[in-house]
């Protein structure tokens, strides 16, 4: 039920990607059958700064005043046996999702155990809370607070494109809505608009493709620039770029050379046409495929 | 070089406790030798409630009034053939953290992958971030702000024992002082004293055991209490307690039915008579032990 917007030079690079996306490592593991072999699985994080502060906390128990570290990315990975010698996928989750997204379904449904990022500011990849401690201690106006947005299962239901309006289900939609309160609970409170330009999980991309030595890069939804950009700042390492539902795109009208060797895929699914929100995304990505 | 403080029940216990940390499940795992064979993994969520806000963004891009899902515990699993005949073991991090401590260690050493939660409002497990965005659009004050604490390297050096202070190292401390950096990138802010009492992980910590069928519960640090305080709402499921240098032990003069015909077993390490937050800890959990 889904359509693709494809670049041009995806025709030829479908193969590739097909073959990367039919890996072991790749494949959905179902929670029920087994077994699942691995030659490896671990984490660590990529990227990161140390800041000095004086308002780590407003509470006499532990001291204001020291150094964290903020803006690092974690990833988890799981490698299946040999599977270092094929491309490896770096997934990344969406807006106010963590990398939970592309673990277990929210109706309990395999999910994909390759390379799965949080984004800086995100879950176990740590926020930068300091600034509004600061607010608390009475040390820095109101307006210093960082904007942090928590987005409500209403909005999110029409963002998602489950219905144009909670709780009602566009005809045909695929989602099981019988489990969205495990989905809800998948939510997180979103930091992205107090990080600064660029957003610390592009370079740390680039420096996690470049360690990889040949990343599927494939982002969705908020996430579906950071591919491009880290794409952007040196090829080294990626190896393709799928993007799902992407929010935002390269400009078309700007330099589009990164991409010009680069296989990419581009999905939207269903009712894109039927959201304001969506539809100019959609031609805008048909607008970049263009010229690609 | 660790020495445990033992409940005079431990003694029987051992060997169960024993035998369940050599499954296969609990077995650390080498990111460098395999295969690992497993027969599930998998996430998902226990407990969470929803909740109703008009103060969710500050920003028009998102709507300011929705439901949102709040206090839930995040688990991941991976279990091995066969394993779900035996114990399985509930690892809960400890303060500043996430799940991340049980796996990967900083300087690359196999972690332990068995059912790891986040603790409510950490991480993945969602926190709750509209009252302070209610401070952000002036509709609350700022003494309505969460309390949010961000523990600093030079604090936590001490609160870990690395050293007496930053960037000393007592004479014997085994912590990879070399892999320090990937350490501090774990550590995330923590909302612990914006959380209701009791604190929402415990009630999911014991529906997560009731729905496993016999879980040992494994604390560390700042979580020390939480196994402890599962098993005083109710023991069903709970087959044992770990706790690895809890901060908070049950008071010694209350209630202690709950855990009388329980194995528990608790760690200390090294060097705890020598800091003022530690030797407290170690001889509560001294005269609690002289009562089980």
């Amino acid at each position: 039920m889904t359509f693709g917007i494809r670049t041009r030079r995806l025709l030829g690079a479908l193969a590739a990607l097909a073959a990367a996306l039919s890996l072991g490592a790749c494949a959905p593991m179902n929670s029920t059958t087994g077994p699942l072999v691995l030659e490896s699985q671990g984490s660590f994080f990529v990227g990161g700064r140390d800041m000095k502060s004086d308002t780590l906390s407003s509470m006499p128990a532990y001291e204001a005043s020291g150094t964290v570290t903020v803006e690092q990315m974690y990833v988890r990975y799981q490698t299946p046996p040999g599977g270092a010698k094929n491309y490896l996928i770096v997934m990344i989750h969406g807006c106010c999702l963590t990398g939970k997204t592309w673990e277990t379904t929210p109706d309990g449904r395999m999910g994909w155990p390759v390379y799965v990022i949080n984004q800086a500011s995100r879950s176990r990849s740590a926020a930068n809370a300091p600034p509004g401690t600061a607010v608390k201690m009475g040390k820095a106006p109101t307006d210093k607070l960082p904007t942090i947005f928590a987005a409500g299962h209403e909005g999110a239901w029409a963002i998602f494109r489950f219905g144009k309006q909670y709780p009602e289900v566009l005809p045909g939609m695929q989602f099981p809505v019988e489990a969205q309160g495990e989905f809800w609970k998948q939510m997180v409170p979103d930091w992205l608009f107090s990080l600064p330009t660029p957003n610390p999980t592009v370079p740390s991309l680039s420096e996690l493709s470049i360690r990889l030595n040949g990343a599927i890069l494939m982002s969705h939804s908020q996430s579906g620039i950071y591919p491009f950009q880290p794409a952007a700042l040196s090829p080294r390492g990626i190896a393709g770029i799928v993007a799902v539902e992407p929010s935002v795109f390269p400009a078309p009208d700007g330099d589009l050379k990164p991409y010009l060797g680069m296989p990419i895929m581009v999905l939207y699914g269903d009712y894109v046409d039927m959201f304001q929100r969506w539809a100019p995304r959609l031609k805008l990505c048909r607008a970049i495929s263009s010229r690609l």
